[in-house]
C-alpha cells in the first residue's frame, strides 16, 4: 500500500493521467472489460487488505465522535467487498457506448460526414465519505475510456488507498495503463483548488457532496463542472388529486430514504384539499417521527393532530432536509405552486399530484426542473431506477448532462469527415 | 434609441431575462416565429436608423485607427441589413427542437419515462466587433426559446445598441417579452466580470472571440462556459497521399478564409514525400503571398524555392496565424504526427491526407479533436457546411456540445415521469 502524502504537486499526477487517457481511449471493449473483471478478481482476494484499511478508519472515526449515520458509511464489510466486486463485474457487462456513430450521412458534396462518441479524456472527481463511490466511479471511467483522478473524503483516506491499490495492482496485469486511476493521498485542500485549476490536463470536474462542494468548484474551476446532487423537492397535491394516492407518494417521498438528494422537502397543498388531505399526511408521517413546518394555513389545520408541527421560520422552504423534516405549505392553486417552485427550486425533482390532465401539462410545462413527474414519488430520479445501468452523479446543471448521469454522460463526440480532395468553395 | 452608459449593475437585467425567459420558454413555435418575423420587418422598415448609428460607429474606428479589416467588419451597408433580415427570416424557417421528445418508454413499474428538450434558460454572449452576431445570435436564442444578454465590442455599441433597439421593439408587438434581449450598454469591463459570476440568473457563457477573452471566462465564471473558436488546426499528408489532392487542399485550407479559426496553421509532411510536395505546395502559396516558417528540414527543402520562407522559430508551431502565414514540419510518419498534433493541437481541425485507410484510422482514432478530416479541407468545420442551419458558435471543449453549435446545442433536456401513485421501493 503506498504511503500517504506524497502528493504535494497534482502536475505529475495530470500528465500521467493525459498520457493514460490517450492509451485507453481508443481501447477495445473486450480490453477494457478484462481490466474490469481482474480489479474484481483482486478485490476478493485481497478483501482482508481493504477491510483492515477501513478497521483504522471507523477506529478514528470513532475516537473523532463521528456520527453513527457517518460511521455507517464508511464501514466496509466482508459482504460489502464481496458486493462491490459484483458492481464492478456488473459495469464490465453493460453496453459500452464509446465508438457508437451517433450519426453519419452523406452532404451534398460528397463527403461522409459523422458523430462519434469518445472518450471525455480526464476525469477528477471529488467525493465525500463513502468509500465505495472510489470502485464505482473507477469502474464506470474505465468502461467509457475515461482515466480519473480522484480525492475522497480524508475520513475514509487509508480504505481508498487501499482499493486504488487493488485497482492499480490489477491494471497492472492488463492493457489498461495503472495510471487511468490515480489518488490524491495528500488530505491538504490547497490540493483540490490545485486539481480545479489543472485545465491543461483534466477535462471534467464531478464534485458529490454537500451544497459547500458545488459552490467551492463553480468558484475556483477553470475546468467544466457538473454540479447537482442539491435537491430541494417539492410535491404539489392539486385539487383534484386522488387523495390516498396522495398519502402514499408523500410517505414514500419523505420518508423511504430520507438523507438522500431526491427526497421529499416540500409539500405543497391546494386550498381545496388541504382540510382533508393534511390530517391525513400529519397522522401517516406521525408514525415516522417527521417533523412538520407548516405555513400558517397548514399549522392551524395540523396544530392539535398528532404530529409533531411547528411553525414554518423564514428560510424552511430552502432547505433541503435530509432528514425526517417536512415544510408544508396551503397554496391558491396551480399558478401560486408553479411560482414556489420556481422561486425555491433546486431544479432537481418536483412533483404534481393531479387527475387533472391540463394541470399535469401545465406543471410539466412551466417546471423544469432535472426530473418532474406528474403522480409520482421524487425518489424516482436515480440512475437505476431511469434504466441507465450506472448512476455517475445527478446534474441539476443545464449544460452537458441532467439528472441521472450514466455511462453515456462520461463521453463527448467529435465529427469526422471523410472526404476524396474536398475543399471549400 | 437608448442613452449609453444606463447598466451600472447586471442584477436587474438578470432577473428581467429570468423572467423573460419563463415567459418564453414554453411558447409555441408559431410564437416564437412571428416575433423572428416581426424583427426581421422592423430591420427592414429601420435600416436607416441602423445605418446612421453605424456611420457613427465607423467613423470612430477611423479616427481611432482601426485597420481597414476591422473597420470592414463593423462596417454594415443598406445590402448587409437586408441580408441580416433575411437571415432571421430563416432562422424563422429553420425547425424548431425545444419539445422534441428525445426518448420515452414505459418502464418496469409501469412508469412513463420521457426526456425532452427544453430551452437552456438566460443565455449570456460576449462577443467582438462584428455587429452581425447581435442579430444572429438573438434570433438564434429567440428560436429556441433562450433569453439572452448581450455583450458586444465597444467599437460597435452605437450599432449593436440600434440593432437591439429595433429587436426590443419588434418584440413589443408580439407575445415574446422585449426584455428576452438585453444588451449591457455600459462598456466597463467589471461588468463582463459581474457577468460572469451571475449564476443565479444566467445559465450559459458564450464567448465569441479571442484567446484572452475565452481564458477569462474560463477563470472567472460561475456559470458554466463553451469554450471555443480557437483552432491551431493541422493537416498531416502522409507517404501515400494523392499529392495533387494535397496541393489543392492545402491552398483552400490556408487560403480561402485564412482569418478564421478552421484555417490551417500548420502543415507536417511524411519524410518520404517531402522533396516531391513541399516544393509544389510552395510555388502554389506563393501566388497568394504566404509566408512559410519551416523546421530545419522543411527548409533545407524551400530555401531556393519561389516562396517567401523563414526557419521556424521556437512558437511557431503554437501559433494561430489567422494570417497568410504557415508552419511547416517534416515528419517521420504517422506516429509522429500524431504526437506532434497531440502535443501542439487545440483539438479543433485537423486532417490526415491519405490513400492508406489503415492510417486513415489510426489518424481518426487518436486524435479526438472536434473535426477530424480524411482527405479534406480542415475549413468544413461550420455549422451550415455541416447541415446545421445554423451556427452559435464552434465548441473545442468537451462538455455539452462539440465543434459547430446549432439550435439543438442551445437546448437541454428533463426527465419526465408519469406515473399513477408510483412510489419506490
Amino acid at each position: 500500500m503506498p504511503a500517504t502524502d506524497t502528493t504535494t504537486s497534482l502536475r505529475p499526477l495530470g500528465q500521467a493521467a493525459k498520457h493514460a487517457s490517450r492509451v485507453l481511449g481508443p481501447m477495445r471493449t473486450p480490453q477494457k472489460n478484462d481490466a474490469l473483471l481482474a480489479i474484481a478478481d483482486e478485490l476478493d482476494d485481497r478483501a482482508d487488505d481493504v477491510l483492515a484499511a477501513n478497521a483504522q478508519d471507523v477506529e478514528d472515526g470513532r475516537a473523532n465522535d463521528l456520527s453513527d449515520a457517518l460511521l455507517d458509511r464508511l464501514l466496509l464489510t466482508e459482504q460489502r467487498v464481496a458486493r462491490l466486486a459484483q458492481d464492478v463485474r456488473r459495469v464490465a457487462e453493460l453496453p459500452d457506448p464509446v465508438g457508437q456513430d451517433l450519426d453519419r450521412r452523406d452532404l451534398d458534396n460528397g463527403m461522409t460526414l459523422i458523430r462519434r462518441r469518445i472518450p471525455i479524456g480526464v476525469l477528477g472527481v471529488i467525493y465525500e465519505a463513502r468509500p465505495n463511490v472510489t470502485i464505482d466511479i473507477a469502474a464506470l471511467s474505465l468502461k467509457t475510456g475515461n482515466a480519473v483522478i480522484l480525492r475522497g473524503g480524508s475520513e475514509t483516506l487509508r480504505s481508498n488507498l487501499a482499493l486504488v491499490d487493488v485497482i492499480q495492482s490489477a491494471l497492472e496485469r492488463t492493457d489498461v495503463p495503472r495510471d487511468a486511476v490515480q489518488y490524491i493521498d495528500n488530505p491538504d485542500r490547497a490540493l483540490v483548488t490545485e486539481l480545479l485549476r489543472m485545465d491543461e490536463y483534466v477535462d471534467m470536474i464531478i464534485p458529490r457532496g454537500g451544497a459547500g462542494l458545488h459552490r467551492l468548484c463553480r468558484e475556483q474551476s477553470t475546468i467544466p463542472v457538473i454540479t447537482g446532487g442539491i435537491g430541494i423537492c417539492h410535491i404539489y397535491v392539486d385539487e383534484d388529486a386522488k387523495l390516498g394516492q396522495a398519502v402514499d407518494i408523500i410517505e414514500n417521498a419523505k420518508v423511504q430514504r430520507p438523507s438522500v438528494c431526491n427526497a421529499l422537502d416540500t409539500l405543497l397543498v391546494h386550498r381545496a384539499v388541504a382540510p382533508t388531505l393534511l390530517p391525513r399526511v400529519a397522522r401517516r408521517l406521525a408514525e415516522h417521527d417527521v417533523e412538520l413546518r407548516a405555513d400558517e394555513d397548514a399549522f392551524a389545520l395540523l396544530k392539535d393532530g398528532p404530529a409533531h408541527v411547528v411553525p414554518a421560520g423564514p428560510d424552511d422552504f430552502d432547505q433541503e432536509w435530509l432528514a425526517l423534516v417536512l415544510g408544508i405549505k396551503v397554496v391558491d392553486g396551480l399558478d401560486a405552486a408553479i411560482q414556489h417552485i420556481q422561486t425555491h427550486s433546486t431544479e432537481h425533482s418536483d412533483a404534481i399530484l393531479t387527475t387533472n390532465q391540463t394541470h399535469a401539462a401545465q406543471f410539466v410545462d412551466a417546471i423544469n426542473s432535472a426530473a418532474v413527474y406528474v403522480n409520482a414519488s421524487t425518489r424516482f430520479t436515480d440512475g437505476g431506477e431511469f434504466g441507465l445501468g450506472a448512476e455517475v452523479a445527478v446534474s441539476t446543471q443545464k449544460l452537458h448532462a441532467r439528472g441521472p448521469m450514466g455511462l453515456e454522460e462520461l463521453t463527448t463526440y467529435k465529427w469526422i469527415g471523410l472526404g476524396d480532395g474536398h475543399v471549400r468553395s
